[in-house]
This record gives structure tokens, C-alpha cells and sequence, in this order.
């Protein structure tokens, strides 16, 4: 609640919203611009789901954390002293005061820098002034569901949290354990700030009809994604004939390595929604790089060959993942206000690489720190027509069905969240 | 609509409001300061009215666009492909993208920097991918309307607009055309955000009680506007003499250049309120100068003399213009929050006049550059005094007559469109 | 009132909250970030009770005034042409422009910048153009209570002010008299702008289990503030007995300069709630500098020892103080909007005292300046907690008990004044 009479009657307003969602189409602008839509969707969205924290490979060591805002609440993730991840609100239970205020860290036990309330890396209150006075297991930071897919955090601050992300993680773990991605490093990591609602960052991922305004990922991208022999336009035949001779190459490569490869989908059909699919690569084939090649000298997890395209993931609501041979990139995104989200990108590399000898940092993050800031362009702009009081829902191009999917997971949890709440 | 429940009530509330004006007095607070007041008069009077959009010299060429935001609106207008002028929503048919993002500038068609949906110059979608699956006719671009008043371009939002505009273009073009305005070319635009709500911005502009402050502009106004033998003052008695005095000069060279000269106003009786003068000037009587003279070489339109004193022109509910012999200025008022408003200042002189030749910028905008950040200070006092609860609506000075009228038509174009709503 | 609507159904929300309050845990989240329970603080406490101004000594001659902004609104208090103080609402009559501009400034009249209408220093209205035509009698500035205790100015925007404070100024004079605050001067004054509720910034200052983090402060204060046999921590037992000890020292000396020092408290119990008590200084005893020496060569008032310890005194709802021999220092807590807060310091000396000769700005403000930092950080990381919708209220520690007092006694204002409302 975040402000006291906020939600009031605002419910059946966008329970309206919902009901009048016209498939094939982007939302109405409220569900884009409005401050209540945008509270609810952090209570109903990324208050109830699993939303995607960033990669364990960030906590290597006991005491190590992350900070994750988005809305107004603050979460960590930390490596406790058994050696297990754990998350919890960022809250102290004396008065409130934010406990850690770094985006990394490391820390021995939790200090309170307020008044030094302290806990375990397990959120266990261990010490307070006048602790006698109370139970002091009733004062512990209160924790948050935490699930490690192969390496990837993913979170829920419901109180129960949805069960089929069990499905996803049974289907997806044989996808990317063999990329060790939890054994990788942190090689770079990047915030930036986009000025727009957090769907339509949401949106411009899942759709490659403005892959003409990325000329560094176009590079070893073929631009197909959202496109197929039904849809295909005239000027785009030759490419798509190409990527289907490409694949061939790849799927003996991927076979050859034991590596599982076909689409799996449950973008709109499941709570835990997500997409996977192992892609070619343009030229060499080895990296979403300049060149194609691999920015790293070496192969993550078991993986024997650079040449093995990418493993990419969509999970809704809040990530989408590239997965090559050298290195891994993750995004996060974390809604701050209805204009505004934070996108994180991370870069992962094998845990022993070495910066200057195995790989350079440029050459690694160029691709993705530039199509990062053209989207954030085109997100940007979107958002502003969505202000506008002319703004109505248009029709979404047949290469744009991964978009439209996005926004029926998206209305269909926020409405029977909104029934349930 | 900005946010789901804003005008939940808030329609009584303003009848209220409206309902309780007292005559002769400032507003209350809450008309100058609310956020739903703001956006009813984006809704109800920028969103219904006539508004002055720019001066038609901003679009010389075909394709010359110009791009006009005012609350969440984003309009641009442009010179079409036939020599006509056009305005349209700055909204794509497809997601929403702003199409035009700079403030000016050239077109051939107009195209969706997002995912290229291409516009002719008449807003007609040529092409978008998938578009066999729709009907184009339906994507254009949604027109806005847009009339020419002797080179002064005014749009309206509204469905059905204003008809009495129509009495105000054939009442005052006889004025204007000799000027010229249609074939006259930008020398200079300047755009300034007044912290204060739109309205104070007009109210300010509506009177000469503040003058006192304007010591470039008083080079040459005499500062009577509002003053007449009913209300002057006597320290003012003198200058009303010598005013009238010279206005009989000037009465003899403007009928010797057949210019209509008599003041027209019709402020407060019709919803497109004006207010059209012939006014001397002191000194040499060219320009609102530093020293009275011609800042330009060139006579603007059919004009012969430099001694013609200057044209004024009076909007509702956004604009103020000073034609010279020599070159014109106008003043476009555009609302950007409740207290936020854009003042956007454009001199116009002959289309071949050369700046460095035949001007030299700094002499043509001196004053009224100098005379803006005055007014700009202004109107912010009075904006953070009508933020205290203490403030009370005061009463206008017998000389802020035409602050009244402005106050009289907002609240009567308010309520009627409010109770049309 | 903010907006039209904003407190439509927030009374009963409010007055909620206000019933559900726990005694000995920190507020509701609510209570210290809605807009709508700010909007209540301003008016029903700062608009209601008797607030801290600052000091006389920033008002030496007539027409010298000093500008205070809270919430919305804006005050002045001055000296008038007679020597007295006065305060008045910082808006014109006429149409509501701010008057004065300036943090602190010397007037003949008061004179609006935008149609100088002119007011005397007593508020009257001298002067308007057109003033034949209204009762200038009824345009004079709307004065404000204020009552001058010793030399500590505070001001009451009710129609009615509460009427206890006489209580308050009656106890406390005896004890704030000999240290001549009405004779001195301003050595320095500091704003800064905290990012966190009002209220945090009071609770921080009632309370000293946080002055681990004041370093500079605990080099002479014994950090005993809240604490007492009762609630004393085993670290801390030391230091109390210490504190006990030097304490006798300082009685022998208060007595010998006659100047009462018993705790007189009333924080909850009172509307205009105070508590004040002398107490000692570690180390040489006279200020609470970085040697503990003191910072000016000169006493104030009739003092005539530097080892007095201090002086301090707590008022509800908006300040503290420290007076020591040689100087003092006054806090005045200003709510600017839920998440930010103004921290007006100001460092008081003997009136003769010559900066350079007989203190060094630097080491006279350096504790203070320090301490007011740490505790901005701290007010801030309370403040982002409380944003957190996982926040809930916590248990304050025995020696938090003063904290305690302030929330009781803003809840009970609050309510009283909803209730009245």
C-alpha cells in the first residue's frame, strides 16, 4: 500500500482494463502509465511470482550479497555460512533502517549500521539492546523463497509462492547445467535506467521487427526470432532459408556435444512462464561478439567447442538470458516506477578466466552495452506515446506473437491475482 | 485520463470551484495548483479550445514539421506534400512511438523510428509489415484540426471545433495581412519553462500594473495597456496625455497605409476569445527595441514605413503576438504540469531578410528576451504564494481588467465543457 | 488542502492508523510516507501547534526578517519599527505573490516585487493602486501567534493557539534566561535537506542509542542520553557511574552560578511538550567541541564560568538545543514533503564576539556540522525502510524511551486535532 486511500476502487477499474485486453494488440495506455497499475503490478507481479535475481555466480562466498530493488521493496540475496543462497528482506526488525545499501557486498554476520542490530547469514537475530525484552526469534529478517535453476536466482516474496516453477526448472536444468554457469564469474555488470514502463522494456525483447536498429547484434543475430515460414516477408526469405541451412550445422554440433536443443514454450499457458531454445549463430558462430568469435578463451562448464550458437531463455516476467560457449549474458529488469525500470546486465565468464589473458572486457560487453542503450532508445519512446491522451492499443505484427504472449501472461496473472487478493 | 481514479469527483469539486468565483478576483489556489484541475484544463480547454500552435513561417518547405507538446500531448504540424498545412497526433498507429522527436525539422515521409511504419505527409500509412492482415485506411495518423490565420497557425483537439473561430480569422486577418506574417521566415526561437501553472503565465501578460519591472520593454511601450481615463492613476495621468497624443500620429500613418487600426475584443463573449489593437510606440515608433528603431532593414508584407507603431493580438487561451513594421514576435503559452509551463518566444522578420545584413539577432531580441525572464520571475512568486493555504484570491487592480476577462472566459469554457463532459 | 480530492476517506484511514498505534514500537509505515498523512501533519501539527522559528538573535533591528518554509507554507518573522517580533504569512494580498525571497533580510516596508503593494513591518497595508475601492484595512498580511521564550522564537499558525505553551515558556525561562540568548548573534547557520520523514529526524534526535555513529559528538557527550539504572547495558555501566560522578562536580557548579538544572520533563502529557535538563560535559566540561574547550573566549548572558556542562532542551514537535557557556546551538526540523525534511542548524555566540578574534568558525560548527551528517544517513536508511512494504513496526529499546514519548505524542495530537477537524 503506498498510499493510504491509493487503491481505492482502483481494483474494479483495472479489473475492466483486463477484461476489455484485445488479443493481438498492446494494452491500453493505463496499464503502461498509471501509478495504481503500476502499485498493483509490484504487489501482484513481482510481489507473487518468480522473478529473476541474477546469477549465483555474484554470491561466490559465505557472507557475499546483492542488492535488488524494484518498486519499494529491497531484497537480498546472500551466500549464508553453510555455503547455501538465501534472500531476504533488506529491512531491519527494529526500525526499519535499510541494512545493506551497496549493490555488492560481503559481510560477516548483518550489522544494522543504525543501531547495530545484528543477525546470521541465515537471518537469525543474534544480538539487540534490550533483547531480553522480547523473543528474539520473532525479530529474525524475514526471508524470501529462493530457487537456484543451474545457476540462476530466481525469487518470490509471495507467502506461497506458485509450485509450477518446478516444472520449469525440471525442464530447464538439462538446457544449461551443461554451461557451468554456476561455477562462472562475474566478469561485468551493468545498470541502466530506462524512462519507461517495465512491459515495454518486457515487450521489446520479445520481438526482432526493430532488429533493423541493432547493427552491432545483427552482426551473428539472423533477425529471425518471431519469424517463420508463415509469416516470413519478402525482403527477410533469404535470410530465414539461410538460418534453416545454418541449423542443420548446429543441431550436429549440439547432438555431438549431447547438448538438448528444441524449443520448449510455456510463455502464457503456465504461472512460472518461460521459453527455451538453442539458436545458430551468424559467421563463425560462436559469440554474439563483432567478429563472431568467442570473447573468451574458454569454454564454460563441459562444453568442448566454441562453435555451438546460443541457448537462449525468456522467463516471465521479468529476464531474458544468452547462453554461448565462452560466456553468458543475463538481464534483469526491475521496475522502479511507472516510467521507469532498471535493466541489469550481467556478463559471465568461466570462473577462472582471467581479464586481459583470456578475454577483453570490451570486446566481451560491446554487443550487448550497445543494443542494450538502442532499446532503451526505443523503449523510451514508446513510453512517451503511450502518454499520450491519442495513444490506442495497436494491432501487433504476426512476427510479433512472443510480445503478445508477454502481455497475455501478464493480464492473465495480474487478473486472477487481483480476484484472489 | 492520467490515472485511473483521478477524476473521481473531482468534476463536483471543480464545479464548485467554478461555481464560487468571485468576480474581480484572483482564482482560488486550487485552480492555479491542483493536479486535477491541471488536467481538466488539458482535457477541457487545451484538449476543446482553438490553441496557437506557431507561426506558419516554421514550415517553409514541404516535409518541414513542428513538434508542439503540451500536457501528455504530443502534436506536430507540418507542411504536406501539396503545399498545405497539416497537424497530427506525434503518436504511431502501430505501439505508440513518438514519431518526431526533435522540435523542428524535415521530413520526406514520416517514419516510426521503432518499427518503421511509414506515413505520407497527408498521414496516410503506406506501409507496415503485416499490414495485408488490416485495413491501412484505418492506421493513419489521427489529424488534428489546423486553420492559417494569415500565417499564424492555430490546431484544436477537439472532435468537433469551436466554430466561432471562424469570426475571429475574418475579423482580424484585414489586420494581419498586410504584415506579411505567411511570408516571413523564423529569425529566432526561444523556448523558457516558467515554474508557475499556465494560467499565472497568461494573467501575467494581461496586464501592465507589473511594467514597472520591465525596464527594456518600457524603452518603448508606453505601459498604459489596461490604464484608460477611468482607472489611471496620477502618476500615470502624464504619460496617458502624452500616449494619447501620439496615438493621433500614428492614427494618420496607419490610414495612410489603409491599416485598420480600431481595437476589436471580444475576450469573454465567445469561445474563441481575442483581443486585436493598433498601438503607438514611443521615441522613433519602429520597434520594441532598445532605441525605438527598426531592428530589421525590411518592411515585413505590403508595409512602407517603419513608423507604424505595433499590432497586438490577444488569444485565448494561449497566446500574445507584437507585430512591427520590421519584424513580429510571437508567444506561444504551452502547459507542461500544474506548475510547469513552457513559453515558447518566435521572431519573425522578412522571409529575405539576412541576420548579420539586414538584422542583427541581438538587437531584434533583446527586449523581449530580457522582458520574459522578468515575467518569468513573476509569474513564479505568484505560483509559490497560491501553494501556501494562506493565500486567499485578492482583488484585481482596476487596471488588470483583462486579467478578469481571462479569469471570466477560463471558468465559463471550464464549466460549460465540464458539464458537456 | 493539497488537491481536491486528496482527503476524500483519509480521516478514517488515518484515524486507523492513529488507533492501531502499539506503544514502545516504531509507527506505521503509513504514518511516516503517504502523501495524504504528511498533507495531515502539516496541517493539524505544524498548522496547529507551536513551532520553533529560530532564534531572536536573527532579528537584531527593525526590518530584519527570516523566511520559514514548511509543507506548502511560507512565514516571516520580523522585527517591526517598534523593536517587537512579529510573523506573518509570506503572501501578498493581492494576488498572492511571494513577498520576501530571501532566507533572512533587512525591509523598511514590505514591498511586493511583483505590484508593490506595501505593507508596514506591523503587516499593515500602506498602499495599492486602486485602493480607494476596497477596505484596506481588511488586505493587511495575515498575521501569525508568536512568542519569544528567552530569546527562542516560536510561532502558532492556529486561529487558536494552544494555550499551555505559556506552562512551558514559564518553567523554561528560569533556565534559559542567564544564558542572554536574546543578546547574542548568529555565528553561522546550516540547512540541510534530509531524504526521510520529519518524524524520523525527531526519533533520531531522541535517542542516543545510535552515538556509536558520533564520533565527534562522543568526545564530551557521555552518549547516557535515554539511558538509566533501569535499562543500562553492561558496556555501558562504566560510563554511567563516570557520568554520576562528574555530575555532583557540575550540580556544586550550576548552584554556585544559581542557574536550575533539574530535569523537568513534560514530552507526552502537555500539547506544547518540552523537556529540559542541565547536564555535564566529559573532559574540560564547557562545550561540546572536539577539545571539549570552549569555542568563543566570551560567556553569554550573565555566566560567568565555561564550565557549565550544557543546557538542552526538547520541544515538540519540531526542535532541540544545546546551551553552553560560550555558545549555543538550536535545531529547527522543517517537513518540506513525506520523504524530505529541512535541518535548519544555527550556532549562537555573545553578540560583541568577533569571529577570528574570539572564535574560530571552524571549530566552533565542526562537531555539529559532523553529527548533523551521520544523522542525515541515519534518518535516510530509516526512511527507505519504512518505504518498504515489508517494513513492519518494531520494538524500541529501553533506552528509546523519549522516541517513544514523541510518537505518543503525535499520535495524541494528531487524533485530537482529525477528531476537531
Amino acid at each position: 500500500m503506498l498510499d493510504i486511500a491509493s487503491h481505492r476502487g482502483v481494483a474494479s477499474d483495472v479489473a475492466g482494463l483486463i477484461a476489455r485486453r484485445r488479443p493481438s494488440f498492446s494494452l491500453e495506455a493505463a496499464l503502461y502509465t498509471s501509478q495504481d497499475v503500476f502499485d498493483l503490478d509490484v504487489e501482484l507481479i513481482f510481489g507473487r511470482q518468480w522473478i529473476f535475481a541474477g546469477p549465483e555466480a555474484a554470491l561466490p562466498e559465505p557472507g557475499d550479497y546483492a542488492k535488488l530493488d524494484f518498486g519499494r521493496y529491497s531484497i537480498i540475496t546472500l551466500r549464508d555460512d553453510d555455503g547455501g543462497v538465501r534472500a531476504f528482506h533488506n529491512v531491519c526488525r527494529h526500525r526499519g533502517a535499510r541494512l545493506l545499501n551497496e549493490c555488492n557486498g560481503t559481510v560477516g554476520n548483518i550489522v544494522c549500521p543504525y543501531h547495530q542490530w545484528t543477525y546470521d547469514t541465515g537471518g537469525k537475530l543474534l544480538h539487540a539492546e534490550g533483547d531480553h525484552a522480547f523473543d528474539r526469534a520473532q525479530y529474525g529478517l524475514k526471508p524470501v523463497h529462493i530457487h537456484n535453476v543451474a545457476g540462476l536466482l530466481f525469487v518470490c516474496l509471495a507467502k506461497e509462492a506458485p509450485t509450477d516453477f518446478d516444472k520449469f526448472a525440471a525442464e530447464f536444468e538439462p538446457y544449461l547445467l551443461p554451461h557451468g554457469i554456476g561455477d562462472s564469474k562475474v566478469a561485468y555488470q551493468m545498470d541502466i535506467v530506462e524512462k519507461g514502463n517495465w512491459k515495454l522494456t518486457m515487450e521489446n525483447n520479445r520481438e526482432c521487427y526493430h532488429c533493423g536498429g541493432h547493427p552491432e547484434l545483427s552482426v551473428t543475430a539472423f533477425g529471425m526470432f518471431g519469424y517463420n515460414e508463415d509469416n516470413i516477408t519478402p525482403e527477410k526469405e533469404a535470410v530465414l532459408r539461410q538460418y534453416k541451412s545454418v541449423q542443420s550445422d548446429f543441431i550436429r554440433l549440439w547432438e555431438g556435444e549431447n547438448l538438448p536443443w528444441h524449443a520448449v514454450e510455456h510463455l502464457d499457458d503456465r504461472q512460472a512462464g518461460f521459453r527455451a531454445e538453442r539458436h545458430p549463430l551468424d559467421g563463425p558462430g560462436e559469440a554474439m561478439t563483432m567478429d563472431g568469435k568467442a570473447a573468451c578463451k574458454r569454454t564454460m562448464g563441459r562444453l568442448k567447442n566454441f562453435r555451438l550458437g546460443r541457448l537462449h531463455l525468456h522467463t516471465q516476467p521479468n529476464s531474458w538470458h544468452h547462453f554461448q560457449a565462452d560466456h553468458a549474458v543475463t538481464f534483469c529488469v526491475l521496475p522502479i516506477s511507472p516510467g521507469e525500470t532498471l535493466l541489469r546486465t550481467t556478463w559471465l565468464v568461466h570462473k577462472d578466466a582471467v581479464e586481459g589473458v583470456d578475454y577483453e572486457l570490451d570486446n566481451l560487453i560491446h554487443v550487448w552495452r550497445e543494443t542494450n542503450r538502442q532499446d532503451q532508445h526505443f523503449v523510451e519512446l514508446a513510453h512517451l506515446g503511450a502518454l499520450s491522451p491519442a495513444y490506442e492499443p495497436g494491432p501487433y505484427a504476426p512476427s510479433e506473437g512472443q510480445v503478445d504472449k508477454f502481455c497475455s501472461w501478464y493480464v492473465t496473472q495480474l487478473g486472477s491475482n487481483l480476484a484472489r487478493r
